[in-house]
């Protein structure tokens, strides 16, 4: 583990004064490393970093003397710690105890309330004499006031650490009551994303969260992202942060077994898109501005060489996996692979982000024009998230294609198709192709925006303006022009695409 | 990214009381969970460890009434944040001034501090107003005086940070420091890995701690272990938790091109048996005891689905871009490659651990019969930690192969053998051959032992001898013997193999 480093003086004499020549042709605080404003020409920093860019089939870099387009040249990557294994929740009780905590808010929903996890989390706090307090009352797809709520709840017991036990709206839920119960005078906007927050970045050690996901699709339990619906700007937006991050996720493959086929299968197609889309998401080092302190680098950077992996695991093991565990709820070898899956994407699109299928869902499921999903058996219309997510895949890998075509037949590869002999222009037709197919398999799925109850004659012009706020997840869409009117053509042709598969 | 999870009463009842049918067979706080002695059959859960046992071709589960064998049944993934590119040294102060650090001590060693890599962290840190001190007597092959010595000097500093600078040993020196800081009445061996220490699990929160590799190697930047030699002892041994790893790990590919030809192949050597080492070693799920608190759960715990990735991806990384940036100084992509195959690894062994090429290669370096390998030109004979590694690892993977012939097929792929009709038998021969000539070409490498001025009549004894300590390694080596005198004969066949290539 240890490397000698050791070295002949004069070798390493050497070595330093040519770094100087090469490096010093500029000082070392060089203001194109740190800020916005100034570049020169960096001889040896450029071959790698187009190599970034040009091994993903994107153009090359902007000209270098152009300051208000300044590109990143780093890409950062945090996680929570993740342990994995059937039964592990038990084990949550002692985890807390070695984290000094004593007074804990467990966070969950109604649903889950009843389920095992809970009784088993109860059980391995109560063994440890823990004191706990139980917030049950967490929204499935929160909004701003049950967030408000939520926090109320927390904020007088004050405890030293929390527990999210649930889905991804109760993992988000929890980070932002340990968020504002770091910053209890901080108005609720201030490190909502902007511009319809603030974009406070996050500055505070926050209290010790430990997240039990009862869902495989979130990936919630190991990213610094928090999604809720602001009612008064009519947006789905949210808190992201890579200090929001859980302390530690406990990935229970017998916590996932209660989800119905129903839920299985749509939050298995939210891991789809997370991993398709982080995977298609414009490199980290075309993205700009550069940021001016490593705090405001977003945890949302563009696809990067870690994140890479993370997603391409991930989409494979999702083709192999989900529809196994959708058609036998016996399958526990598909049920564990797929809540590895979800983990994975989640450390992918957490350090890379999302795009144009998540940016296009929210509206999707906001504007539902009375859906009701089949499996699903309650009293008002819902897309489930991972349906509304998934029914434009088709169309946006059919339009983001162009942009990086060598990505997208890798991407159909993962599909099992045979892309020895397909030309890189048919990339987009050919993953388009292969994703219908595979939502055709899983059964139960819309085939498209139509049979969700949208046609283009009454939605489009309201889908297109419930898009346009997601500028977070729009900006790291390959191909989408930044210029607004042109941006909502693009839009239009897309919802357009994706009324019919 | 959130998942629809609201599920109508009636499915989410019948998901339940399925549960409770399967599961409630044994108690919630079910003893096989979580403390030995005692088992009961899981029919839910045996299918999906036993798929990666399968996987892997391990056997498969020892009687599960076997109390004394009680395997592991999870994994835990834990590493630092790590922010990747060239120039991002230069952010360093900006970090510390985030995490509130006024007062940070700088370790590093007499080489490294006349590098580039020290005048920017000192300009960053003086740019930020951060208050500092430099430690730049770090050891190069720690020893246990040396690292107190580190302590001597900075708890009376008492700084709220550290910031390392440098390869292996300054990295694991820094966070020694930072450990006995936090536990000024603990006794040195307290946190030693047993048996030559107590192995006490590190239970507070250290001060942050951020490392800045200067090679290419030792992946000590995402790590949560700190190697030094035992000198009473006359072993190498170190402190392993996962509370002892960096906050963040920055790897600038600016600063390693300042190793010479010979560090960068001899480093690299140590990134390559990192990721053949942890891709080979035994399954999480085959380690013995189970851990009875996770705290006790150690980061070196067998190869698992997530370390997989890591290795298998900074292995083939290692092959393609080593021979490129030993050969050619200029060759900035291949360094930066390299760098970040030396990270990936990094996460890959330290979650998973390493086995026989760094059990063995300890001795080997202590034992020096007087080798001083071409390119480090200093005044004492010095084999460099990855020539000790590199040069059993033909031996090493002949004799693991028959353990796991497929991966031992996987890994021969990555070095480009074409394997589709290798037999399973001739695994470990074929990856060896592959081996050898992959060492041969990298060019100034010894061919087995004898070439360090070894030889069997002279030195088996002492060599057997000083690896019988490694057991933290020795424990996750695929087909070695736990009964002592037949490891003893294993282990000489091994060095005996390793002599000539």
């Amino acid at each position: 583990m240890v490397a000698a480093i050791r070295v002949a003086p004069s070798a390493a004499t050497r070595a330093a004064s040519l770094l100087r020549t090469v490096q010093y042709t500029h000082p070392p605080s060089c203001p194109c490393h740190s800020n916005p404003g100034h570049h020169h020409n960096h001889g040896a920093v450029k071959p790698q970093i187009e190599s970034y860019a040009r091994r993903n089939g994107q153009r090359s870099f902007a000209s270098p003397m152009d300051p208000a387009r300044q590109k990143e040249y780093a890409f950062e990557m945090a996680a929570s710690s993740i342990r994995f294994g059937p039964g592990v929740t038990q084990e949550v009780g002692m985890d807390l105890t070695n984290m000094q905590a004593k007074r804990v808010c467990v966070v969950t929903d109604s649903t889950v309330a009843k389920l095992t996890a809970i009784a088993q989390v109860k059980e391995a706090l109560t063994r440890e004499g823990i004191e706990f307090t139980i917030f049950d009352k967490v929204r499935v797809e929160p909004k701003d006031s049950s967030i408000k709520e939520a926090i109320a709840f927390s904020k007088p017991y004050n405890p030293d650490a929390y527990l999210a036990v649930g889905g991804g709206s109760v993992i988000d839920t929890a980070k932002l009551m340990n968020l504002y119960g770091e910053y209890p005078d901080a108005d609720f906007l201030d490190f909502v994303n902007a511009p319809l927050g603030k974009g406070r970045p996050i500055d505070r050690k926050l209290k010790p969260l430990i997240a039990i996901p009862t869902t495989a699709g979130t990936g919630s339990e190991t990213t610094g992202t928090a999604i809720f619906d602001l009612v008064s700007k009519r947006a789905k937006t949210g808190v992201a942060h890579r200090n929001l991050k859980p302390t530690l996720g406990i990935c229970d493959p017998l916590n996932t077994r209660t989800m119905p086929a129903a839920v299985k299968a749509s939050s298995g197609l939210d891991v789809l898109c997370h991993s398709l889309e982080s995977w298609t998401a414009i490199p980290f080092n075309e993205r700009t501005p550069r940021p001016t302190n490593p705090i405001l680098r977003p945890a949302y950077q563009g696809a990067n060489p870690i994140s890479d992996i993370f997603s391409l695991n991930a989409l494979r093991a999702t083709v192999k996996y989900l529809p196994r565990a959708v058609r036998d709820p016996d399958d526990f070898e598909a049920q564990s692979e797929m809540l590895l899956a979800a983990t994975l994407a989640g450390v992918g699109f957490g350090n890379a982000g999302v795009h144009l299928c998540h940016g296009m869902s929210y509206p999707i499921s906001g504007q539902n024009p009375g859906y009701k999903h089949n499996g699903y058996d309650v009293d008002v219309p819902i897309i489930p998230h991972g349906v509304s997510v998934a029914v434009s895949a088709p169309a946006v890998f059919r339009f983001t294609a162009a942009s990086n075509p060598e990505r997208h037949l890798q991407a159909a590869e993962a599909f099992g198709v045979d892309i020895s002999q397909v030309k890189r222009e048919d990339a987009g037709a050919v993953l388009a192709d292969a994703l219908i197919k595979f939502l055709d398999e899983l059964g139960d799925q819309p085939k498209g925006l139509r049979d969700l109850g949208f046609n283009s004659e009454e939605h489009l012009d309201a889908l297109v303006e419930g898009t346009i706020p997601q500028q977070r997840v729009l900006m790291l869409a390959p191909g989408l022009d930044t210029e607004l009117q042109r941006e909502r053509e693009q839009l239009r042709g897309l919802f357009e695409d994706a009324m019919t598969h």
